[in-house]
């Protein structure tokens, strides 16, 4: 991870943050979303779990979408301690566990900061929320699609 | 899906057949699977349910590594009417759903047929199954290495 902290002109530093990846959606949305991200220009950082970045890394075998990669905790830390920050983050959640990881991002970074809340429970999950975000809630389990649509409008 | 039921000299024509994708490390394996065998030269044709195809494909959006994809039921009706077959067969199960799929393929394709069984119940759902296949058993529900290293042997 780039430890610099800087942004390269032009360039938007973009953080997927990645949770336990209970929910089958988790790893397809993310590696889609790490495509179009980089697509569009940006430098992507997905910070996740052992098991998160185990499935996606997996899925992209020869690396065309993901980008580079990093543990979830080790990320946060360094934000918090000022060594590294993002333009932009969206964060995975669909459990309490994803929105604490959510609010840890929006009181330490300065990142316009999306979260994308899914899974079963998504609507409760949502207005458990309390920090300034934007939601992006879809009761997707194994349908990608609603996440999907919601993603395509803001990115 | 090419429904000649021919095999092109030197190629293998191997079918991944996708269920219901409840369990998360399936969209990774198979992706990952179908990446190996077209790497090996052999034309791979992933068979899934409607949300299998959405996760393998919204996963592989410039379609990297997926190559032809149809409907599960679709492709079990050609083969069952001799329209199409194939050399090998990788059948994945995390539930009786899958296990039925898989048996299906044994009683009407002459494919060499691998089923992948995984999640919770893992070892319970292989003892269910009484058709003639070669069974790769691993617990894995997050973690897709067990699953990984068992398809690195036979590929």
């Amino acid at each position: 991870m780039d430890s610099s902290g800087g942004v390269s002109p032009g360039r938007r530093r973009s953080l997927i943050l990645l949770g336990c990846p209970e929910v089958p959606v988790q790893t397809s949305i993310a590696l889609y979303l790490a495509y179009r991200l980089r697509e569009r220009g940006d430098e992507v950082v997905v910070a996740g779990t052992g098991a998160a970045l185990k499935l996606t890394k997996l899925a992209d075998p020869l690396g065309h979408y993901l980008g580079e990669t990093t543990n979830i905790d080790r990320c946060i830390a360094s934000i918090s301690e000022g060594k590294a920050d993002f333009d932009q983050c969206f964060a995975f959640a669909h459990s309490d566990a994803g929105i604490t990881y959510a609010g840890t991002i929006s009181y330490i970074s300065r990142a316009l900061l999306f979260v994308l809340i899914f899974g079963r429970s998504a609507e409760e999950l949502a207005e458990t929320v309390e920090f300034d975000c934007r939601k992006l809630v879809a009761k997707a389990v194994h349908d990608p699609l609603p996440l999907k649509r919601l993603l395509d409008e803001v990115i």
